[in-house]
């Protein structure tokens, strides 16, 4: 028997598109959401269920077929999407969407990989609960590929990565095993920490097919601020005095550099960006809150009065109600979209530990400056986790595009190096995939890449499971 | 060269103790904690910094020599003493003590392994920081040892386990390399999640010899409540209300049942154990609250009056002063002490999903009692994590030293083969070790057994790394 027609038999024919019928447009599966690269599969295969999932795994080992799992197909990094070979297996998880159950008492949910992000959150909400995983491509992208790249977003300040709301995982194995540890304790030292090992490994290991994830209690209220900083360190320091005062309150702290600010203003005027005129860069905080808006206010306006009084914040406006806070973060989420508008840009995803990012935007933005002149800064992310993205655009009037292949491979270098100087990552939230792999013998411990290297010829022999990608 | 002069060469003749002159007296390093084993090592080597201890592996690698890592040997699972074969190094981390590094706007400290935990506590405060692990042995154990075993302690319900607390690790590998993975990242998404591989794996993939641990806001104020709740399901609809009403603010949850409580009474009267003759569970919740004790205590009233109104708490008291919440705390660890002046008893330490805990206990006491009439139950322990200490006593006026040689392994079955069928875990906080090591191929999913192995296969192919524990 072929192997599709193993795995028609494993899935049923109606879950195997191949490219027999030339008409048949596989695109949807074989090119990444940023369209650096459309391969070629040998089929995309689409099973229901774990049982199914491990029938497909254990053709392809026999076959000695590599397989591309996948879930929303929303990466970054061209994890997720087949070569060009036209032989390897596009495994699909989409249609394992069932939340298998929700455990009050326990603050779980047991959900399958498949289940789109946005999905999850409502289930949550309507169970009475919050799961904090938050990111821009909630609406279609996955909780296995969540899982699969340990995904950060907006809420990792108070929640961490996807890591840090996760419990248990069923797993199939490179050898089409089933790990049935779908686990809702909070305690259990019998053993390696397989569950870590296995998130973040972007399929290269095995497929996540289900987990169980933590939820949490709903904040009586959400409240958002927005202040302007006389530099980067007052940024930080403004961040510490939040952490003081307003604890797992502080559910955000977003930094955003005056020249994307601008991006916004230019391209979205309808946002109307306040404070950003006269200022290097503006903060947006978030506290939530567990007793009331009007208790979450207060806590904000005896914060902002000392940042003011400290010279930390030199002015600020609170939201005065759920519309305007969530405008003040349409904004910060607007930023992508105006750079985007001004045209191609070089994008960095970066994190060095918080109390360094100053000395790092201070030396890098000179570096950068004396590399390319005029060269235009978009400088926005994640202050609270030590992330930012770290975005460069050509100097006005330069060409978008002739910019990109004339300078991104020595922007990358100068921008990556000065992450190492700082003992940071090139990588803090989008993963390695294709698009980074190459970079990681340079940038990543040399040990720890021996190490990573033993791993994965122990779990995957054979090298099948998403080859080409992490290492 | 004898390995015996290598290390000497090594580390300093001074820092190898051996049996040569028949008078020494290795049993601070040879005999575990509780007494269980008193093993008989080559020899109890004591490097003074990383290096030499990347030295010490790397000479018993070479001559085939297994190594037992041992931070403040205060482990509950016979994991970190030599076996009797007189063949292996007990190699003891306390040496490496400095604190390397605080960088207070990161909220992070670089330590070395063998760091008490007590003393890392200190340099927290004092550097205006609360660093949470906290444990019953912080005034002996280390951080190294915290790390190899996750332990967990009394603040896991806010602030997680060890491995929720580390950000990165000092790591020499089996081969003698230093991986130096201190990293200070809240996020990095650049390859396999190596530092949890590590941490929880009792020694057996390598020696952590240092960490990069997450530091904390200190709260303003610390209040505790100790209340009465007529039933355990009465105590789970508790810690709900709590956790919504307190979110992060409640940093512990402890529920004592009754006999627990009265052998305190009996053994220490002068404790003053409060409400616990005419209920059968009592709990322990402590707040930490970032505002002021005013405002702690006046988020326990209202939680209590709604508690009271729902029936879930039947009689409570909320402590006055931080005395009196010392004393609460202290009667809660007493509990122990108390059951040891009552007789030997059998310790368990499972955990259990937190919704299925009453069912779980309903149904676990009742088999026991059937199994043993008149056993005495002394069940206590962390309910917000699900990990209870169900230890049983012997019946009155039976041997506890009789009881435990005839009834632990059939009580332990009994109690384990419960934890199975409630998807609970064996070991929550203490881990496996040799004591538990011949269970988990009963208890464990197989297919996580053979992930383990390959992955111990992968690292540590020579098997030289604390052999004989965990697998």
């Amino acid at each position: 028997m072929t192997l599709i027609a193993q795995l028609q038999a494993a899935v049923g024919a109606a879950h195997v598109l191949t490219h027999d019928d030339p008409s048949t447009d596989l695109s949807a599966w074989e090119q990444d959401w940023r369209k650096r690269a459309h391969g070629r599969a040998l089929a995309v295969v689409r099973p229901g269920n774990t049982a199914e999932v491990a029938s497909v795994v254990k053709a392809c080992a026999a076959a000695g077929a590599s397989i591309v799992p996948q879930g929303g197909n929303t990466g970054l990094v061209v994890g997720g999407v087949p070569d060009n070979s036209g032989t390897q297996v596009l495994l699909s998880l989409t249609r394992l969407n069932r939340v298998r159950a929700i455990d009050s008492a326990n603050l779980t949910m047991t959900v399958d990989a498949g289940c789109v992000l946005q999905n999850l959150q409502t289930t949550a909400t309507e169970a009475g609960f919050l799961f904090p995983l938050s990111l821009a491509a909630e609406g279609s992208c996955t909780i296995g590929g969540n899982l699969a790249t340990n995904a950060g977003g907006t809420q990792v300040l108070r929640y961490g990565n996807t890591r840090d709301l996760c419990l248990g995982l069923e797993v199939v194995t490179a050898q089409g095993e089933v790990w049935e540890g779908l686990s809702g304790l909070r305690k259990d030292n019998t053993g390696y920490d397989l569950r870590d090992l296995f998130i973040g490994s972007e399929g290269t290991l095995g497929i996540i097919t289900a987990a169980t994830l933590k939820l949490y209690p709903q904040p009586a209220a959400k409240l958002t601020a927005w202040a302007a900083v006389p530099s980067m360190q007052a940024a930080v320091d403004l961040l510490g005095l939040a952490q003081q005062r307003l604890a797992a309150g502080l559910t955000g702290f977003e930094v955003m550099g005056q020249f994307a600010l601008g991006l916004v203003d230019k391209h979205f005027a309808q946002l109307r960006v306040p404070l950003w005129q006269d200022t290097p860069y503006c903060v947006l905080l978030e506290n939530s809150d567990f007793e009331s808006e009007a208790h979450a206010r207060a806590l904000f306006e005896s914060l902002l009065e000392t940042a003011f009084e400290q010279g930390t914040v030199t002015d600020a406006v609170v939201a005065e109600n759920l519309t305007q806070a969530k405008g003040l973060w349409h904004i910060r989420e607007s930023i992508p979209l105006a750079q985007a508008e001004e045209g191609l840009n070089i994008k960095h995803d970066i994190s060095v530990p918080v109390s360094r990012i100053p000395a790092f935007c201070e030396a890098t933005d000179a570096e950068l400056q004396a590399a390319i002149p005029g060269m235009r800064l978009v400088n926005f992310g994640h202050l609270g986790d030590g992330n930012l993205h770290y975005n460069v655009q050509a100097p006005e009037g330069v060409d978008g595009k002739a910019f990109l292949r004339e300078q991104e491979e020595r922007i990358n270098t100068l921008v990556f190096d000065a992450v190492a100087r700082f003992d940071g990552s090139i990588s803090a939230e989008h993963g390695v995939g294709s698009l980074k792999r190459d970079k990681l013998p340079h940038y990543k411990n040399p040990v720890a890449l021996g190490l990573m290297r033993a791993i994965k010829a122990a779990l995957d022999p054979k090298g099948l499971m998403n080859p080409g990608r992490v290492i």
